[in-house]
């Protein structure tokens, strides 16, 4: 590899820019194929209810309808598993969600599919619903109970974990956590459980080291919070949407789908539809986000009305079915207890983390468990984790997901600790902040992590110097994420004119072609014009990775390093011979390849081409092949700081100023690296501030449009500054690390920060509404005012949250009253020192 | 790999036999794009003219017509080589043949093209017509000049030899000829011209072996004939046609085309529109048939009208087009005269080869002055080979390009000199037979061939014991193909459910593909369910090599092998590792691997791919990777032994019995090769007794249409009886040779050998029409009435053939008037033994 890179760590405009902004790009919406019917999908009209009994047949004689399945259709040949939400794509028996599939039509336009769905007669049993998964672990609370195919069965994930004692211990990679830990962490969960007995709990886990009573006991200062995160919505532009044909003939299944993970999406449709995983073909056109949020959820129901129908078909998602039933980021209530000497050392971390999975199991739990002491050297640690069913839709990832959830707990409990120590925010997260070597809550040791090196880039960065007037407030919070790793291949091949072609199987979300473009060029030494990427589909792409966990630069980079070397070592080979010299002495360029030491001696590339792929070639085909295992962790540390106003009548939060910090190893696309900073930073901040899926008492969501759900704009934030850190990873490209999710994990813990060091006053839930603010602030009766005159979103007349909203509003610690408080009342307080930045 | 084969060897039918049968195979007329045009060609209306001027300005107006381009539209930033056919996709300046391009139109609809084309009024100069290769050869013939930019420009292939001496001797592959025979053959070629100055020669070559004057000398036999063949269709079923995609945002053509040769199509449109190769993309749908005649024909002008139009088009051949001006095989006039002793040994070859290349050069010429004597071991040889321009369409290559040409000519020469030295027809051949270490009439050594075993096991087949009754005769005849053998590559990739993918660029014409999962099948030691083959276009596909040549099975089965070996060293790597043993103790099979000394070490391959591909793998990717050079020669020899009766009144020929043998070296498929030995056969018979594209006069087509055009039928046919005979190559997969092309070859001279056999009369000029046996056979008066009396095929007054008709017929030599007589009546006897078979 070259020592001096030239054309990686460069800004490049994305290679698809062109295609994106003039409309070229083929959308899933842009599929069509012959004869290809709309589908449109039959809610559950209840949040939770037996199915009693479907009529379709009023619907099936509409014109223009040509199939309507409902649950009686799912495969007979697959034992699904109901209790799983991507087997349950269409309703048997139960609806455990409003909105939840019972039906679906498909017909030869998108207006008579919707008509045909008001003929068809669902009759329910209505069951009582749950919302507050802290209701729902009561042991008195109904139960929400996934069915298998017989009435009786009951599914394995029951969540009656009285009945069912070791199945919900939630199955973790072997890999990452040693087995002594994993049956260690079962008993705990047994004991747990033979206590409480809490209901509806689809996994739990505990972690622990070392002892938290002897942690707290040698503390100066204990704090203790709840921590609650509103379920949000991933929010990418593009709606979920699939189309599918079946091909009788072949027993084959060709699936267009917007996805992150194409080969994923393959094997999960091929499991669920009851075929062999090479009769499944997916096809991913271009991708319109994702977030984490694009696994599987719509193309199996697509695929079976195409099988049924006997035609292809298209579904596309409305933006009310995306808001009301498809797969968020989850709610969550986090009761975490702190200590740390005066010195500053921590001591001890205790938390139950309680993660409202909706109707089906699947959250990011046991992460927001590990992310919750994982930044910081914790010595002792008890983390208690539940994943508890409701009757709202079920959750899926969300960038980093769970990362906000933990963060925006720590990182208040580390700046209220700061404070009491009289520490600054950064100085504390110095010496606290985890490094190689230190052992993660789930057992595994911390690998180099760039943390430090973040911290202390930030500290060199201007906007410590800027001053803050009155009602304004500087906040710092911490987040790092382990990312994926998994592995990967790529072809390299040669092109007629010396254009190399790089052959991928991964979707490109986030200009990863990009990166592949600049990567192949570095190896190479061509300039990047001589570089195309293309992306296959499962049946001839070479197996790439999903496009989530951050891995795809991180893992594809590395085969795409192996091909092109593969490649160019094809070249030289050729070369030398051709030359008769050696293959040091080749130099490419955009024209051809030419001898150093003899300069007669050259050929351009449709020269070269003629040898090796010409009607009187010599020599083999130039194909290059790169295909690489997992790669070891690259977990990627970031940092934001927050400047904010808040108003003091209302509560509204301005963005001043934003810095985001991480830590990437090396950029290889630094245009694309600050974008993914950005990006991250902003949806970072949407969910601190704006976004929250509210459902109604009856588990309708009470704000499902874009009207409604209100989500960050560039009128509201201001030009984030990215700072990129390079900390070099051993085993990533050039390098780099995972980029695309840490950033979105610091936002919502630094805005929370920002508010407390403005207002003195600390919100404990997320989203950080001016509402919630000016409450804090002692404006209740201004907003009480204002709620109860003001009509609710939806003419539904349960109240937006029910009794959970604002509670922590009235437990909050704000620095200003210097006596620490707990929202459960068991404080303990050792320390007053004053914080002095 | 495997000593005993399990899988290569069996009869498979074809992997896309289901697609095929039930029509859901997608060929390029099912090409459908949204806002996709139309297109109609207008064709030039003389064989002859200058283009003195094309006013479009009225089809432009007429509603539905979006583009129409003429000569004017040609790129102006490529020098189009006017003297090749595949540069002048549209004439300008002139036209060379009738049905030339000179406009075309894209319409909404075919139709409106189609009326749209008689708005365009084009001005022509006509020109004189030549039709006769001997006639335009002659020293006060007109020229056919092609024109370059400038219209005192002269082409490259400016065809007045005189003027122009050195650049008409052909250039060939100086790698299978040395660079004295080349030399040497210009200079003959030189000193002929010099003399004969012959003009409208496209190009000229000769091969010289010792001495022929010397050979005949010493001879006791020498016959001297001239013999004609007709230009023939191709007769692919599927029309020529392609469809194009301008993508202006992009500057990129995307073409769908129904093509031999993917990569060479891509790489011809990009030099002749003027784009980067990278910027073309070709994608092959289904071909139904090519035969050697798809090969960049249509591709070109249809891109053109997209880049024109800014929309999608599509263009399809009508089958009059087809027969009218597309790239048929070449007529041609081969004057021989050979040399035997009377024990039969062969003494010397002269032959003057005259290939009447139609419009634009591009004939197999100089494979026809090969093959005349390549077969046989001819210690003398002169061979003079013509190739010249006529105002008719200009030709490609048809199965075994040329073969039949030489093969009629030299198969019916040996056999009239077996009859004189009284040798049978096979005795004569083993003895004269050519073999490894003789050298070709081109200097190249002939490698290991089967010629004497296709003879040996010819010689044991029952047709020889069959009976022949009054009016009925026997034929055999030889041929050899050297074939294609580029380099190629393949890629073979683990699928989920251990579905192994074989990816290939190459076009499957013969069932290829199937062969091409027997291989991996074997080399993996799978059954083939396990097996999937698919093809990719020029972006994605690994390089494989055109489908002429007979080259596919030979050159890309190598690559399969090698990236299927690659597959499974890399999975019996990880299994070893997983199982903790060695490689040669993993078995694989239809559910999984496992150990064979551990019974409880194994895993499905779900459970495998999960360990390289799954969201915990530790493994790569399984991606095998083959990249093979150029295959050492390894040429297929075929025979035919035919048995006829003639009509005596009419002398309609009835064929018996066909047996056709060829060395394969080894058949991947028995079926597939069986199929290709049959259907290769059914073509030699059919332009042996039927085909032959008709010109008037005026240089139009007469029997433009397939019920004018006459091919075999099934109804004409017995069940060819396939002989495979399997000598081992040293190069090819599992020892296969070419397959596709030689059977082709022997059926005309079988025929004519037969019908000699059985008429006592020999026809010189193919096809053998009932017409010309009978005059043969002295029915003159008979068909002179039938002619006079009966219509013309369409209503152009001129003659059918012109002066040229039934020639030979009156210059024949039977073997019952026991005296030697030649077309041009310098004969000599000096051997006069009978043959007694």
């Amino acid at each position: 590899m070259t020592a001096e890179l030239t054309i990686v760590g460069k800004p490049m405009p994305r290679v698809d820019a062109r295609d994106k902004v003039t409309g070229k790009a083929v959308f899933g919406v842009d599929v069509q194929l012959p004869g290809m019917l709309a589908m449109k999908v039959l809610g559950s009209a209840y949040a939770h209810a037996e199915i009693v009994s479907i009529d379709t047949s009023r619907a099936r004689k509409l014109p223009g309808v040509v199939a309507v399945i409902t649950g009686d259709d799912l495969p007979h040949n697959v034992e699904l598993n109901f209790g799983s939400r991507g087997h349950s794509f269409l309703a048997k028996h139960k609806a455990f969600f409003y909105g939840q599939p019972v039906a679906a039509v498909a017909a030869v336009d998108i207006h008579t599919a919707e008509e045909a769905l008001k003929y068809i007669d669902v009759k329910y049993r209505p069951l009582p619903i749950l919302l507050d998964p802290l209701e729902a672990m009561k042991p008195d609370a109904p139960l929400i109970q996934h069915m298998g195919e017989g009435a009786s069965e009951m599914s394995m994930h029951n969540a009656d974990v009285a009945e069912d004692d070791e199945d919900h211990t939630e199955e973790l990679d072997k890999e990452d956590i040693g087995d002594s830990d994993i049956r260690e962490a079962a008993e705990l969960a047994s004991e747990a459980q033979a206590e409480a007995a809490p209901r509806n709990v689809a996994s739990h886990i505990v972690f622990k080291q070392g002892d938290v009573a002897k942690g707290f006991a040698e503390s100066d200062v204990v704090i203790e919070n709840t921590y609650r995160l509103a379920q949000v919505h991933q929010g990418y532009l593009e709606l979920q949407n699939a189309t599918a044909n079946w091909d009788a003939v072949n027993q084959q299944l060709t699936l267009w789908v917007s996805t992150q993970a194409q080969f994923y999406e393959r094997q999960h449709a091929a499991e669920v539809l009851g075929l062999p995983i090479h009769k499944v073909k997916v096809i991913t056109p271009e991708v319109g986000g994702g977030f984490g949020a694009k696994f599987g959820l719509v193309a199996p129901l697509v695929g079976l009305m195409s099988m049924k129908a006997g035609r292809p078909v298209q579904h596309i998602y409305t933006r009310h079915e995306e808001l009301q039933a498809s797969n968020p980021a989850p709610a969550s209530v986090i009761t975490i207890k702190t200590g740390c000497k005066k010195d500053g050392t921590l001591t001890a971390i205790e938390a139950k983390v309680v993660v409202d999975t909706g109707a089906y199991s699947g959250s990011p739990m046991s992460i927001i468990c590990i992310m919750l002491a994982a930044p910081y050297k914790f010595p002792n640690i008890f983390i208690d984790g539940y994943e508890v069913l409701t009757n709202k839709q079920s959750v899926a990832a969300y960038r980093a997901p769970g990362g906000p959830n933990s963060s925006f707990a720590i990182e208040q409990q580390i700046d209220i600790m700061a404070n009491e120590v009289g520490m600054s925010a950064l100085e504390f997260r110095l010496l606290n902040g985890s490094e190689e070597g230190y052992t993660r809550p789930d057992g595994t040791p911390q690998p180099k992590i760039g943390l430090r090196a973040v911290l202390n880039a930030l500290a060199r960065h201007p906007i410590w110097k800027e001053p803050l007037g009155p009602n304004q407030g500087r906040g710092l919070a911490i987040g790092g994420w382990g990312g994926g790793r998994g592995p990967a291949s790529a072809i390299v091949k040669l092109e007629g004119d010396g254009t190399f072609e790089v052959v991928v199987g991964t979707v490109d979300l986030t200009g990863t072609n990009t990166s592949f473009a600049q990567i192949a060029a570095e190896v190479l030494g061509l300039p990047i014009s001589k570089i195309h990427v293309t992306r296959l589909d499962t049946e001839t792409a070479p197996f790439g990775p999903a496009a989530g966990g951050s891995q795809v630069t991180y893992s594809m980079g590395v085969a795409v390093i192996e091909a092109a070397k593969d490649a160019r070592s094809q070249v030289l080979k050729v070369a030398a011979k051709e030359f008769d010299t050696t293959e040091d002495d080749i130099v490419l360029d955009e024209v051809g390849l030419r001898s150093q030491s003899k300069p007669d001696k050259k050929l351009s590339w449709p020269q070269f081409q003629e040898t090796t792929s010409g009607w009187t070639a010599k020599y083999a085909p130039v194909l290059g092949r790169g295909s690489v295992e997992r790669r070891k962790g690259a977990p990627g540390y970031a940092a934001c700081v927050a400047d904010v106003e808040v108003d003091p009548l209302t509560g509204y939060v301005k963005i001043l100023r934003v810095v985001a910090a991480q830590d990437v190893g090396k950029a290889i696309n630094r245009m694309s690296v600050e974008g993914q900073l950005q990006g991250g930073t902003v949806q970072g901040i949407g969910l601190a501030l704006w976004e929250e899926i509210m459902y109604g008492a009856d588990g309708r969501v009470r704000n499902a449009s874009l009207l409604d759900y209100r989500k960050a704009t560039p009128r509201d934030l201001p030009l984030i500054d990215a700072v990129i850190v390079e900390q070099a990873s051993d085993d990533g490209p050039f390098g780099a690390k995972i980029v695309g999710e840490p950033s979105i994990i610091p936002p919502a813990g630094a805005l929370a920060n920002a508010v407390a060091a403005a207002t003195g006053k600390r919100i404990f839930e997320l989203p950080l509404t001016a509402e919630r603010i000016a409450r804090a602030m002692g404006r209740v009766q201004e907003y009480d005012a204002m709620t109860t005159t003001a009509p609710t979103l939806t003419p539904d007349p349960s109240p937006i949250r029910g009794e959970g909203r604002g509670r922590n509003g009235r437990n909050g610690h704000g620095r200003t009253n210097g006596k620490v408080k707990t929202t459960n009342g068991r404080a303990s307080r050792k320390a007053t020192a004053r914080k002095a930045r």
